[in-house]
């Protein structure tokens, strides 16, 4: 008797990942992680070693082919299974992370003609330097009076499609003639497993401003924008979108030799990393919030209604499950966040200690700020060290620390941190619940929930809400696989739908965390701070970020 | 030939310094330090390991004595002086530090009954729990519209003496009872070695709201603020206040037996570290503001007109000098800061580079900050994390750090906070310019100038002036000294008025701090931004640091 297998590939910011699981219960058979070779190239460009300017967030493509030549071999090899019984493929990527190709899908900067100049890199999400054109699209958009921009919370952001397509066309207008293809990185991968362009709901809805009933906004508004983009999405775009949870197509022979797998075998229409985690954490249905937390966090939320919620990141029909209205929120700094102040700001008394008690730094802190009750530090911070993505959508906010004193100790940093961006989450809540879509529990995933128990419970203590974890510490990975299954369908062993396969598939721990109702009034006092601090320095009040960030740019001119 | 010599002992906030020099010219002969046994006590009380609120900090005065015991034998026997030669005795003291006695001398933490009492101990400067007293005094000031608080830049500090009497009062009212004197430890310690009581200008003047023209505030007002306080002028202090510049007495047998000196040897009317400074740095005329940079940052100028500067710490006549008026302001944390992040947020990274590069981490931070541009860090911070005593007067003030990044660097940080000190000491420059008190020129002293030359040329370039550096890395004991030499007169080998010692005996080097017009405009940007956040935050605009200190104080209570 032969176990049926799905492989789900997670692009993620630093490495690929492919895992092998069951499609029978979703449990994992084996995982191999690929870092990139190049990993997120921010100071300077390969080979010719030009120097990037500040907020620049570039990858390098064939990076991503090397995890299909690599990783998915492996995978294979260690799982033990034969490549028969591989029914499916599905991808999840980072979004929006995007590139300009050739029409038979050569990335420019691989082109030698190219390669020195940076516009012809992938721009990776995080890539923040097209705040200006992110400006001109919003600043176009109210002037007409656009009705799309109101799915977006009012905001187009300056990580998504248009407005990095925009500073290609801007500052290098050689690449953007050159460029017979502007593709999501998501698409780009799934064209190179399939031999066939096609392009994915959730991207296009999520990063490029499509949608189902409307496509994308018209001539006349990106003429306005800029008269070189007029004819962007028929040129270099596509107006053919398959919805999340369809079929891509077949493994070329090329691509099933790369990975070690059959010509053949169905691929899914690839979907961003956030929204695939949905189902494999069993939720299909509205209330539940799903929070992806890593370096940065995603809130997902399924709803069958149309809402309109000021400052959400977006909402989409087929943009996490076929269907059904899809609701995305984000805090761009998370995990991130925690990393910066333990490589920047603990110091060598506390890496002794760590040392000296088997800890990690991470864990030390961990553990000395546990033993702090909330307030006692005095201390308050703005969770904007990598801007706002939700509810303020502007990624020049920058990072606040308010309360210190002389006798201020690591370990209340670190938990004010922690604290900020459970505020910036319970911030994102209250916009749902006053909008119409109210939420009555968060599921988290991703790999802060494991690591950090600490952080979790003030999550629970700061929202008021039980929160419940995935089973799996690669959900991505498996809701990408999950989608491969349903790409490969019933009769191949696999689920006609992804309502039919999330049951099956997705999984939860048995362990929870609940809100301590005896520290309500202290987060509720400290998260009123916030809220002054989040609207004054956010929406427009003391415009202090901005022209630090305006004089932090003329120094370094 | 014998050449005289005098002798002064610095009262610092660690440790008391025993320096001895030439009456002649100024120069240092020797200088030896000692450490108090007790430090600052800021815990838990000694013995008793009673638990001290936050914000509390004491000291033991019997370590004072040892430096007296200690510290000055060893300075005779390290210069090979004869005694003989030994013509006067000068003491500065750090202030407001206050401690109840008995009518004797006698400490109250000294005797069995209440050593376990916090209250009877030194409070010493930076004792910053007597806010709610300070509040008091200030409201009841306000609204009787006394005239003497103009002279305080309109604002009593929690520092001061009688916001530390009250709290004694409030708090401990059977110290208060049994305390026949509250005194400052600058003329404790003058008692200790003449066995005279005297009580001198300077302290009484900036930290006990005297002034020579109307002496204390009214005996109506003190019951205002509390009835048992009406009569603590005639029952615990003294109206007998002696000018800075003359002398107290002469050493007792059992002083000089102490000390290896000879009974009867001049002793001085003492007076604030900082402000003896300002003769030691040639300082005796208006125009030129005098630095102590230490732990904290002390401003001195002097002047022939009273104007009232809004937010100074104070203005005295016989203040600094005799018959000139001394107005001080002041920085309640400047080295300090320094100290915190060096100490609590460098990476064990930079740790291990100063060791590999021979420097220390400061030094390192110092090479570090040096190499960026002015702005190029888009930080700016509010240098309040020990509150602020000009021009806000507001010890409920904390520190606030904007502008931070994920590739924001700790020299980044470092650098913010000198520039953030350098425009706190520009506030207080514009509040002297704006009325009536120019200053055309800065010199610095203290141990700070000596160290940290980022620092010094950035003081230059963020006020726009000139600094001179003392040439004595011990000024505070060399003014000190010349007070003693003073003290002793012409007849005796020394002098017999201050302002003929001063260009004698004080001394700068030949090394200068000019500023760079060329970052003068971005210096501007940023001031204007620190000047911005330091009136919402401290003006009462946005009242989060008040609010977040009570939560604190909640929290831990």
């Amino acid at each position: 008797m032969s176990k049926k297998v799905a492989l789900g590939i997670d692009y993620g910011t630093e490495s690929g990942r492919a895992v092998l699981v069951d499609v029978e219960n979703g449990q994992e058979l084996a995982a191999v992680v690929h870092k990139y070779a190049h990993g997120v190239i921010d100071e300077r460009l390969p080979e010719s070693g030009l120097r990037l300017e500040p907020d620049w967030a570039l990858q390098d493509p064939n990076d991503y082919l090397e995890v299909i030549q690599q990783a998915v071999p492996a995978v294979i090899k260690q799982a033990g299974v034969s490549v028969d019984d591989v029914i499916g493929v599905g991808v999840d990527f980072t979004a929006c992370t995007m590139l300009p190709v050739k029409a038979d899908g050569t990335p420019l900067c691989a082109l030698p003609k190219f390669r020195a100049n940076p516009h012809s890199w992938v721009k990776l999400w995080k890539h923040h330097a097209a705040q200006p054109e992110a400006d001109r699209i919003n600043a176009v958009a109210l002037t007409r009076g656009e009705g799309w921009i109101d799915r977006y919370g009012g905001k187009v952001s300056s990580e998504w499609f248009f407005s990095k397509a925009l500073q290609i066309l801007n500052e290098a207008p050689e690449v953007y003639q050159a460029a017979d293809r502007l593709i999501e990185a998501a698409d780009w991968i799934v064209w190179q497993l399939t031999g066939v362009e096609t392009r994915n709901s959730v991207t296009a809805g999520y990063k490029g401003m499509w949608s189902k009933r409307e496509g994308f906004p018209s001539r006349a508004f990106l003429t306005e924008v800029e008269p070189g983009l007029a004819d962007i999405v028929d040129t270099k775009m596509s107006r053919d979108i398959a919805p999340v949870g369809s079929r891509a197509g077949s493994l070329t022979a090329q691509a099933a030799a790369w990975m070690g797998l059959r010509p053949g075998t169905a691929v899914a229409i690839p979907s961003i990393d956030a929204h695939v985690a949905v189902p494999a954490t069993t939720v299909a249905e509205s209330g539940r919030m799903v929070m992806i937390m890593g370096t940065s966090t995603c809130h997902m939320v399924v709803g069958s209604e149309e809402h309109v919620i000021p400052g959400m990141c977006g909402y989409v029909e087929d943009g996490i499950l076929p269907g059904l209205i899809g609701y995305e929120a984000g805090q761009s700094c998370v995990g991130d966040h925690f990393a910066w102040f333990t490589e920047t700001c603990v110091p060598a008394a506390y890496e002794r200690e760590a040392e000296a008690r088997g800890l990690s730094v991470h864990e030390l802190l961990e553990v000395k700020a546990a033993a702090l009750k909330p307030g006692e530090s005095g201390l308050v911070a703005l969770d904007w060290w990598n801007g706002n993505r939700s509810v303020l959508v502007d990624a020049d906010l920058t990072g606040l620390l308010i309360g210190a004193t002389l006798t201020t100790r690591p370990e209340e940093i670190y938990r004010a941190l922690i604290e900020a961006t459970a505020f910036g989450t319970r911030v994102i809540i209250d916009a749902f619940n006053q909008h119409g879509v109210p939420i009555h529990e968060l599921v988290a995933c991703g790999g802060l929930p494991e690591k950090n128990k600490l952080l979790m419970q003030i999550y629970a203590d700061v929202t008021g809400l039980e929160i419940k974890l995935a089973a799996s510490a690669q959900a991505t990975a498996l809701g990408a696989a999950m989608f491969g299954a349903v790409a490969a369908g019933k009769a191949a062993g696999g689920y006609d739908t992804i309502f039919e396969a999330a049951p099956r598939m997705g999984r939860l721990k048995d362990e929870h965390y609940t809100p301590d109702p005896t520290v309500k009034p202290v987060y509720d006092q400290l998260f009123a701070e916030y809220l002054r601090l989040h609207d004054l320095f956010g929406r427009g009040g003391v415009d202090t970020m901005k022209r630090l960030k305006a004089i932090k740019a003329a120094a370094r001119a």
